[in-house]
Parts: structure tokens; C-alpha cells; sequence
């Protein structure tokens, strides 16, 4: 049963004092999962925070994909995507073909930005964490390879789905030790875990945070492992009719049906 | 002599339809430029878009700074600067000197989007523009460089000032014939005309908008020209105290004061 929260947005619930939270807990009433259907279920207030080549098998595959050394970063490589690509779980990501030829999934691991919050240490990091949920960082890699840096090819209406809900840390436990798996079609195309992040979740906030402010809501794709399209042989693109699900352990399945029109 | 508007945001009242904006207009008072401090003109739902080289002079001086061959755009390079960044005219920039010590300069022409667009020609873009205004893309260089995307050196807190004011296309007249100059300390270092982007302002909505949804309130910045700081023998960077002004044609001057501690 989900507990309805008298807040208009999950964003001006996270933006609460703990004991205002509490208080609208105690108001709340209980609605079945079956009577709803569920949005996206934050959307920040500005754009998505996302991070490259953060799993050393991804960014092998990419380095050799586009015959390219291997260079590992030393910080975060931190790129955006705009907020009108949130997509609800189980919608229909509605893709234009004509603006682009090679659409591609990303499973990854993504955080809830909890409190408004700057130059954070690493050990502090974990205290500014509401949740983690799914996301999916669908990709054009033509318009990512060609605008050379990232945003556009990552911006596409559509192509940011998250869900299907926040799991707290304290339900979570340790983010660093989840199975995540891509399927496309039923088949597994990835498969990591989060343990071999390159950088780890309080690294990333840390890093992230060194003079920008961080507000409650924000959210932070953790970036994706190895097993994406267009690193494969041949490189596999999205087609019309795709079901996607990103699988997460101890938070859940988000699924997504694409269409290219 | 400024005509308030009773909407709580610019954002808002770019969102009313004309008729709705001209019974606001009939309703407001008139309040004297000296009794106002003013805010940034505009702050967009998410990040500010901006276009990395779109000026060829500045194109040429960043590849000879980093010792790259000079390769010319075939779209633009969309990048973002998180809206956390965006400081006010005649404000104080507060910068860190433990996160960058290479903060340099970026006088930009900024136009504002008025209508929720999307897959607009250029032909449709100016019919989308709201107004135009300034901005200072403030940028940390040694931060652009490590991280590789460059969205983490362009938005740290108080990178972003924008203003003073905007001035609509009508008054604007042609976005692409405005001088455009930045000062520091009373010294200019840049300037160029509008009539050199190499993309202009409907191509960059047009490009923009392809497969993205654009909101009313978004800001587009279109790029600096020649004369930034790190391009210079030696290079330049910004040193507490520093004043920097903005300058265009027919919209006014942006000035800030730059604390670093």
C-alpha cells in the first residue's frame, strides 16, 4: 500500500523538516499500488545530474568503440540532461526518428538529493541522501557524437525515465553493493554491480557539491556499466516496439516501451 | 521608470498570453530604476543552455591555447550551467579560491524563450524569443578541463550573473548586428560583433529544439568571442576585486565585482 502524502509535489516533501514529514505521515492515507498509475517519482528542479564512464568495463568498451585510448578520469566526468526528458515507469518513450538514428539504454543506479547542501565531505555525503530509484539514461549517440559535448545527444524528450519509486537508504542499506541488470526484449544486455563504480555515491556528492549548491530533489545518475548498444558488435540501436527494463536489487523493475516515429 | 507586473515571477508572466500580459500591463504602477534593487531578470525552470565556440576568433584562440588543431563545429556544442550559478546585476560574485584558480570571463548575448516550442525552423525561431539580455558565462577553467564535460567548470554558485534587464525583439531590433564588449577593471578584453556567431540565434533555438521541448523562461546563452583570459600570453585569470562589465548594443552593461576567499 502506498501512504499518500498531502504535499503537492514529492520535491516540497523532501524540502520538509523531519518532524513535518512526520506529521503529514501520521495524516496520510493508504491507496493500493493497482488503484494508481504512477508518475516519474521526482522531478527536480533543474536539470538531471549524470556521470560518464564511471564502470572501468564501460568505459573500455567506449574507448575501443571509438578506437580511442583507454584514459580513465580522475574526477567525475559530469554531464546534464534537461528535465523535460522525465519520463513516468511503464510510459511509452515516444522518440522521433527523424532526429535521430541511434538511440541507446544506459541502466543506472540513481540518488535523491535530500538537502540543500554544498562542500560536503564524503563521510557528511551520505546525510544529504533521501533515496535511490532506477533510471535509464536513453542516448543518441549520433547527436552525443556529434555536438561533442554530451547534452543534446542526451535531452531528447523521452529519453530520461525514472522510477518506479525512491527507496530510502535505510530500506537500501549499502548502495555500493546492488546487482544491475538491462534487458532489452526480455534479454540481458548488462549486468554489474554497483560495487565497481569507479567513484562511489558519497564521492560523487562530494565532488558535485565543491562550490555549486545542491537542492533537495536534485537528482544524480551514478552512471552505467559495460553491455550498451553501441559498443556491441555490430553496435545494437533501439527499435520501434522495444521493451526496456532496468533492474535494480532491493529497489525494483523499470520498464519502459519505446516508440520511434 | 520600471512598470511592475503582478505575477510572482518574470517566468510567470512570460507564460500569460498576450492579452493577459497587456491587463497586467494596464494594471501595474511605475517605480523609479533608483528605488529597486534589481534580481537577475529571469530563472529559468532548469539549467541555463549555452554554445561552446561560436564565434571563429574564439574558436582559433582556445585550440591555440590548448595546442589542439582548430576543428569547426557542423552544429553547435550545447552545453549547461546549473541555475544555482545565476547571480544579479551589479551583484557580488562570491568564488571560492579552494575550488579553481583559474576563474575567467565570458561576455555572452542571451535571448529568452517565450513560448513552449519544439521542433521550430529557423524561420519559427524568433517568433519563440521573449527578449534578449547579457550574461557572463564565468567559467573555471582548470575544473572545464579535468572533468572533460565542461558542465561542472560552468556552475559553480555565482558564475552565472544575467541582466540588467531584458529587451524585447522589438526594441532589440536585429539580434545579429550588436556590439558586444566585456571590461575588466575598465580594460577591455573583448570585442566583437553579433553579426560573427558562426550559428545564430534562430539556428541555435532550431538546433536546440530538435527533439526537445523548450519551456517560456529558458535562457540561452550564444557563445563568447575572442579576448577571454586563459587564451592570453600569459594567461589571465580573475583576482579578487576584479569589476567586470558586460556591454551590448542596445541592451546595456552587466556589471559585477568578483570576491574570491
Amino acid at each position: 500500500m502506498i501512504r499518500t502524502i498531502a504535499t503537492a509535489t514529492l520535491r516540497d516533501y523532501i524540502a520538509l523538516a523531519p518532524h513535518e514529514r512526520a506529521a503529514r505521515h501520521a495524516a496520510g492515507d493508504l491507496v493500493a499500488l493497482g488503484d494508481v498509475e504512477l508518475d516519474s517519482p521526482v522531478r527536480p528542479a533543474r536539470n538531471v545530474f549524470c556521470v560518464g564512464r564511471n564502470y572501468l568495463e564501460h568505459a573500455k568498451e567506449g574507448a575501443r568503440a571509438a578506437g580511442r585510448e583507454l584514459r580513465l578520469p580522475t574526477v567525475p566526468t559530469f554531464f546534464t540532461k534537461a528535465p523535460t526528458a522525465i519520463a513516468p515507469p511503464d510510459s511509452t518513450l515516444r522518440l522521433s526518428g527523424a532526429v535521430s538514428h541511434e538511440y541507446d539504454f544506459e541502466a543506472e543506479l540513481a540518488v535523491v538529493i535530500g538537502a540543500q547542501c554544498k562542500d560536503v565531505t564524503e563521510d557528511e555525503a551520505p546525510a544529504v541522501v533521501f533515496g535511490y530509484t532506477a533510471l535509464n539514461d536513453v542516448t543518441a549517440r549520433d547527436l552525443q557524437r556529434e555536438h561533442g559535448q554530451w547534452f543534446k545527444g542526451k535531452s531528447l524528450d523521452s529519453t530520461c525515465p525514472i522510477g518506479p519509486w525512491i527507496v530510502t537508504p535505510q530500506e537500501l542499506r549499502d548502495p555500493q553493493s546492488l546487482e544491475l541488470r538491462l534487458r532489452r526484449n526480455g534479454v540481458e544486455k548488462q549486468h554489474s554491480n554497483t560495487s565497481k563504480m569507479i567513484f562511489s555515491v558519497p564521492r560523487l556528492i562530494a565532488e558535485l557539491a565543491k562550490g555549486m549548491t545542491l537542492l533537495p530533489g536534485d537528482v544524480i545518475a551514478t552512471g552505467t556499466p559495460e553491455g550498451v548498444g553501441f559498443a556491441r558488435t555490430p553496435p545494437e540501436f533501439l527499435a520501434d516496439g522495444d521493451v526496456l527494463e532496468v533492474e535494480i536489487e532491493r529497489i525494483g523493475t523499470l520498464r519502459n516501451v519505446v516508440r520511434i516515429a
